[in-house]
């Protein structure tokens, strides 16, 4: 069956970045809770506390089937009565403010009328843009869109844009990424080939990530700076409660609780009517949450 | 213009609580935020932040107006084109973990359809339930309700118990306390009766939250009793951003956000998959936060 190898694909892309963030972290190491869901399926949650990079990480792999959820079933407009979703879902808040906050998922859907997709994205949330990194960041995903499909970035680079957005405070998530849905097809080649790209953006997690922080790790940060860094950690949490989808849906189907909302992290803060200072580097930070903005052209 | 006397009461009740609270903490003074709302009205917000007593606390008073935003139309059923609703929303977040958290909000709604009907409610988060603290907090609370009908309490406690729950936790937000919407009238002195029962209760919470206060602020605590504070507000903010819907109408109509998420704590945690220890305080509180607790009988 084609599930069950995405199934194990998906695992090891799990073990692989758990291998590739304790060997970066140097000091973390994941604990494992595999878990059942009642209604069918279940996962294996990964989790890192107080490494030295990685202040909470999680990295998550589910395997969930059985009958669909009417209001998913309206939502997702489509027929059929059971479904099966797998995936891998990642979320790394770092202990220094000048070490991004990243997410990752890659995932596959699949009804038994006979519709199935891939989706995925992964994002990158600094607490203080570092153009030079959001460059390197948004070439690396380039990279691995052209590989498959030279239209994927452009439009899966908007889609993010569009999709990690606060609306309620006018600011994207972070410097975006890339986001897909739905990616589905109607040969098995064009079904293998995407295949293949959401594995490819799973391979390529750990080594960006592995990157950016050892760009960023050894700086040094002022208290105000870590002030800044659980006001922007708020930010998160306001996103994922409020808009994420793969939250929505994980609270809709019963996932397990603490794997879902393994993505809120540590410490946050929310001081009233926070405001930068003209000049600072929150204001610039702030100025660069904008949607459109062309990463890898402006840099060079 | 009864709307005019309403938002001039709602007003001064705004002033009365602030004055209370002020005094009861002794220290900390209430910072005041005047707002416009592009589209119509506009509010008062004032915050309280590091005084004695309260962390964070902010008692709003707006009153906004305009077209109906269609989501909400829908929401609510309603015919009409334009609204206006107006009300006082309060959050206090205390710094201790042995005083309780404490939410109120009385409002009145109108659309030119001619439908118009007041809200409200007024519940209680204890870090560390209290059950003679809680019997007292509903108590007061049916004492007010009995004044104008003895049905009531016994169906806004449901209400609230049913409103004030976090889902996909499994939990009561707190102790609970009372909630209603859609009080509708249809003659003019059941009109004044419900908007008296609305002002009697608003005029009820700082005399409710003084004595809630100086029964547990000098109660000493440890620092894991402060964790666990830390924690429950991290089920405060999943409520507020998942759940409640004054939040949510706040989004959908272009409220003022630092006004909206005054509500969410100053310091949150969210560590992985926190566990009580068996027989601990902690414990003896997760048990308690259910339903159909019936907290006044339970203690006489």
């Amino acid at each position: 069956m084609v599930k069950d190898q995405i199934i194990h694909d998906f695992k090891e892309i799990q073990n692989s970045i758990c291998n590739q963030l304790e060997k970066m972290d140097g000091k973390g190491r994941f604990i494992e809770d595999k878990w059942d869901r009642a209604e069918g399926g279940g996962g294996m949650t990964r989790v890192m506390e107080n490494g030295e990079v990685i202040e909470k990480g999680g990295v998550n792999f589910s395997a969930v089937y059985g009958t669909i959820p009417d209001n998913i079933k309206n939502a997702l407009k489509v027929k059929g009565n059971n479904f099966i979703a797998t995936g891998v879902s990642i979320v790394i808040h770092p202990n220094s403010p000048m070490v991004p906050i990243i997410h990752m998922n890659i995932r596959y859907f699949e009804i038994d009328s006979g519709e199935h997709w891939f989706g995925g994205g992964i994002d990158l949330t600094p607490h203080y843009v570092v153009e030079e990194d959001a460059a390197y960041f948004h070439q690396q995903l380039k990279q691995t869109c052209d590989k498959y499909d030279v239209e994927y970035y452009p439009k899966f680079k908007k889609w993010a844009d569009d999709y990690f957005y606060i609306k309620h405070r006018h600011e994207t998530r972070g410097v975006g990424g890339i986001f897909f849905d739905r990616l589905s097809s109607t040969s098995e080649k064009e079904f293998n080939d995407r295949f293949d790209f959401v594995k490819a953006l799973g391979n390529s997690f750990a080594p960006i990530y592995t990157e950016l922080a050892n760009r960023n790790r050894s700086k040094a940060f002022t208290i105000k700076e870590k002030d800044w860094q659980l006001i922007r950690r708020g930010r998160y949490v306001e996103f994922n409660l409020v808009y994420d989808k793969g939250t929505k849906f994980g609270l809709d189907t019963s996932g397990r609780i603490e794997s879902i909302l393994m993505s809120l992290p540590l410490h946050v803060s929310w001081p009233y009517n926070h405001q930068v200072e003209k000049g600072s580097e929150e204001e610039k930070t702030l100025q660069l949450l904008k949607k459109n903005i062309d990463w890898i052209s402006n840099l060079n």
